[in-house]
Parts: C-alpha cells; sequence; structure tokens
C-alpha cells in the first residue's frame, strides 16, 4: 500500500503474497524499538529470575479467571501483558505471528519445560526471531515460517496458541482464529493480546493530537487492518467458536510520578510510532503538516511533569470445548 | 444554567447560591438510581461482610501503594471503586460533597469504627442522606449542611479527607482541594474519585453515540464542570500542594460474559445517564434529534451480545505533608 511509510518496503512485499495476511512486522518492529530504547526492563533483566517468577507464573497461568495481575502493580509494560502466562512443562505451544521474537523470549524464559513453536509469515523475521532466542539461551522455542491461515500442523497439535499484536493487521481476523482452533487440542486454550488506539486519552487534552492519531488508525484500517481491535476480542473469540472467554483490560496510565512509563511508553513508545506514519499520512492526504506535527507536540506535551497518558491493550484466554 | 435538563431545577438553585459550587446533586442522583436500578450489590446485601471486609480492607486501606484491587476481579462498582477504603478506629474523617448518601453508606460501612463526618452543600441532599445512613443502622456518620470552600473547621481537623464525584462539577478544583488541605492534617490523606467520559469507548463504535456523549460533557462545561476530569487528578492534587499522589485507573469493562454489568452499568447507569440530558441537549442546541436517538441507540447497542463497553473511574489518594 501506498500508505505506508517508504522504509517499510517489506511491507508491501507482504502484501504482494498470495496470502492475505498483511504482516505484523511494522508495528512489531516499532515497539520493539521503544521498548528497547525506553529503558523497559527488557527480558535480559530479567535473566536470573526464572526460578522464582516460573513458580509464580505457573499458578496464575492456569487460573485464568483468578490470575491478572493488577496494573498497578506492574511497572513494565511486559510485566503488565506477560507475567501472567506461562505454560507447564512438556505441552505443545504454538506463536501465531511471533514478527521478530519480542514477545517469544518473554514466552521462552516464563515457562521454560515447555515446547514452543513460534511462526510468522516472514523468513527475515522468523530468521531474527531465532537469533534473539538463540543468543539468550533459549533451547525451548523452535522456529518455521509459515502463514497463518495454511499452518502445515495437524489438527489438535497444540496445548496452547499465544496470538500477540497480530490480529490488528489481518483483514479477517475470525478466519485467522478459526485457523488457529482447528489445530488446537481441545481443552486447550488461545492467549490473545491486542492493543486499541481508540483507549487513547490524555491530559492536556488535543484535538489535533487525536487528528495525528487517526491517521495511524486510517493507514492501518487501509492495509486491511484494525488499530482498534483490542475491544473487539470477546466478540471476536466468540465469532470463532471459542468459550471461556475471558477478557481482561491492561491499561497503561501514565503520570509523572513515573517517569521510566513517560519516557518509555508516552514518548518513546506510543507517540515514535504515531511519530512514524508523518510522512505516509501527509503522502494520503490524510492531513497537513501543521496540524499533524502540532499534534505530535502535543502528545510530547502530556509527557511534562503535569500531563497524563492513558493507553490499553486487552489481553483475552478462551478454550476450544 | 438553562442547559441543565429542566427536572433539575433543585441544581440551578444551588448556582444560585453565593458559592461558586456547582452541585454534585444532579449526577449523584443519577448514579444512585442507576445502581439501584442496576441490581449491583448495594450496602444492604454486604451486611454481615463488615468483620471480613473490614480486617481485609484495614490493610489495604493503609497501604495505598499495594491495596489496589484487581478490577477483573470487582464484580459491582461500589467494589471496584471503595473496597480498599477503610478508615482506623477514631480518626476523624471529612466526606466532602456526600450528595445523597450514596457513598456514605459504603463509607460507614467499611469504617465502623472511624468518626466521619458528611457534608454537602444542599440542606435537602443531606437530610436524605442522614436518613438512608440512619435508616441502615450506621451511628459513625454525622451530617453538617456546608459549601466546601467554606466549612466551618478548624484547621487539621481531619486525619483522612474522601472526595467523590464532586470535583467534576466544580469550577474552580484546585481552589476546593486547597481549601479541604487546610482543614486536613499533616501526615493525612485526602482520597478522590472521579469518571472521565472521555475514556468511554465500546463495540460496535458509533460517531453518534460519541456525539451524543459529547452533549453531557458540554453541558457539564457550561455548568462550569469538567466530565473529564478523571485523568487530571494527578495534575490538580499536585497543583493543590498534596505529596505521595497515587493515582489508580479503575476500569470497568463489560462484555456479555458479564450480564450484570451489562445491565448494570453499560444501559442503566452510563446510557440511562447520557439519555437524561436528550432535551437538554436539543435546547441547548448541542444535537438534533434524529442524531441523539441514534446515539442513544448505539450505546444500547453496545449492551447487546457481540458488544462491549469501556469506562474508567480514577481514585487517587494523596497525602498532606
Amino acid at each position: 500500500m501506498s500508505a505506508l511509510p517508504a522504509e517499510h518496503n517489506e511491507t508491501r512485499g507482504f502484501n504482494q503474497h498470495q496470502s492475505q495476511v498483511d504482516h505484523p512486522y511494522l508495528d512489531k518492529k516499532r515497539y520493539e524499538k521503544a521498548l528497547g530504547e525506553a529503558g523497559f526492563r527488557g527480558p535480559e533483566a530479567a535473566t536470573g529470575h526464572e526460578g522464582r517468577s516460573m513458580s509464580k507464573a505457573y499458578v496464575h497461568g492456569y487460573d485464568y479467571r483468578e490470575n491478572i495481575r493488577l496494573q498497578d502493580q506492574a511497572s513494565t509494560l511486559v510485566e503488565l501483558l506477560h507475567s501472567d502466562t506461562a505454560y507447564p512443562a512438556g505441552c505443545r505451544v504454538l506463536e501465531a505471528g511471533c514478527g521478530v521474537g519480542a514477545q517469544t523470549i518473554t514466552l521462552g524464559r516464563n515457562s521454560p519445560h515447555a515446547r514452543i513453536t513460534s511462526v510468522d509469515i516472514s523468513a527475515s523475521s522468523v530468521a531474527e526471531a531465532r537469533k534473539k532466542i538463540e543468543g539468550a539461551g533459549f533451547t525451548n522455542v523452535a522456529f518455521l515460517q509459515g502463514d497463518i491461515f495454511s499452518l502445515p500442523f495437524e489438527p489438535s497439535s497444540f496445548d496452547h496458541i499465544f496470538v500477540c499484536f497480530v490480529l490488528e493487521h489481518l483483514a479477517r481476523p475470525v478466519e485467522a482464529l478459526n485457523c488457529l482452533k482447528k489445530i488446537l487440542k481441545v481443552g486447550g486454550t488461545i492467549t490473545v493480546i491486542e492493543g486499541d488506539h481508540g483507549s487513547t486519552y490524555f491530559y492536556p487534552d488535543s484535538e489535533t493530537a487525536h487528528k495525528a492519531i487517526q491517521c495511524q488508525v486510517e493507514l492501518q484500517k487501509r492495509a486491511g487492518g484494525n488499530a482498534n481491535i483490542g475491544r473487539e476480542l470477546y466478540p471476536l473469540l466468540t465469532a470463532a467458536g471459542f468459550t471461556s472467554i475471558h477478557v481482561s483490560p491492561r491499561m497503561v496510565y501514565v503520570d509523572s510520578s513515573k517517569p521510566q512509563l513517560v519516557e518509555g511508553f508516552t514518548k518513546n513508545t506510543f507517540t515514535a510510532m504515531i511519530e512514524g506514519v508523518r510522512q505516509s499520512s501527509i503522502q494520503a492526504g490524510l492531513i497537513d503538516e501543521k496540524t499533524f506535527d502540532d499534534g505530535i507536540n502535543a502528545l510530547y506535551r502530556t509527557a511534562e511533569t503535569d500531563g497524563v497518558f492513558c493507553y490499553t491493550f486487552f489481553k483475552a484466554i478462551a478454550a476450544k470445548a
């Protein structure tokens, strides 16, 4: 799509692929870059804590009605989104749409004795993810290039499936969930995590900031995706026939008492992501330069001492009956 | 203000009061009515649980950095907003702006041995609150009619102050907080709870629904208030010179797996509240009848089987240094 940033030619390549999957690489790359720049406690920093976090995560991971961590207590995005996902020893887990491995490394760390298979439609992303995981010393993750709509697995191959920041890029998310359900065992679970740009609000409020954000939403829509998909996890999983669906919103609330999140989330993750679609938004005629730049400045303004920024991710867990 | 619904003439009366306080009665009345209609587990239903919840609440109530309950676990709005507020025996607590006592009864129940003083600018509201509390058999709450900007208390009279759904109605919230700070002891805490209509989003999304909600926001603004004040608690408390400010968002996430919240919150609290400003919105020229009604229908649509509704309250606790 010409609406996509020029530097992401790779994404266009995937659109030319026979698959109707829009590749999750674009946003994953941004998220990871931002998380890295942000000084969030990355996977590396957590090395040595596997024992402690594992036992805790294990207990939580299988009582998902009770397991959701209090978002106030989460000091990092990784903790907020992933700390309650862990899989038992020996079970087979599919990570569908692993991108370059941002979540894979957390999965591998939290479920050291599970047998994880991470797939992505992009061979280069898979290669990068593999390098990252092997570099971290994990041996419990296998990698495979493959299309989520036609994965080469027998029915009921997996005990659990994990899907993070993937559905937002798909034109047919229910069909994707149906494909995944076929290769999930009866009694197995699917975990889905998505953001929702429409959940964004802040102080001081700014109309231009909302217009700049809307550019990202519109570009993603034109690329066949849905940047506001987080709120839809319940109906999507219902439509795909999953049961025992439990959706847990994970709100990132940032004020200046949380300087790590001010830098790491408000500025270097969210605002940087919106800033990244400047050229494509203007080229697509969605907005003029001044309005966009004013909007970005207004987003940075929310990172000042008296500013507040709110964004919500949604995490769903559901079962195959 | 002519922008206010005709049935709330009382509110105009309070506007004619010498005080510049806009009376919180309007929304409090709606909230209470809605909560009652909704079948939320009200204060009465919790009778008999004081012992258990008290000991738990007490521990939580004074370690507020660790005390926030997981919103996923809260099955009622009362639990979501109030379960972690309890005050120790013997301490003096001011509830500023008690309205007709919706929160007073929860305060009285959760802090049975605290000495609570509940004030409101409306004598009739105070009378109604007193009746409610006495009817419930509580003897730990005293009532007083008074203006939040000129309360008849000596400096440092209170150990703790509680303010819920009040600042949203005030044109000068920081000044109100300053007035309250004077009568708070050094080392005491203030707890503030406010909603934020700008935190509302839902599935299916609807532009007309947002327009209808915006009518309520605009009417409240014209009346001198701020329906989007929840996100501002941190800067407001900072501006008033409070310290150790901790803001905890309390998101109400509703899908059809939570039928009690579908009825009690989406339909009978939020949508009913917006529906209540129909006439005044149209009279004020903010919207036409068809758009408003379409918006209301779209809000009810989010309460259907595949619908989702999200709203966030903000709860802040801060100290006087």
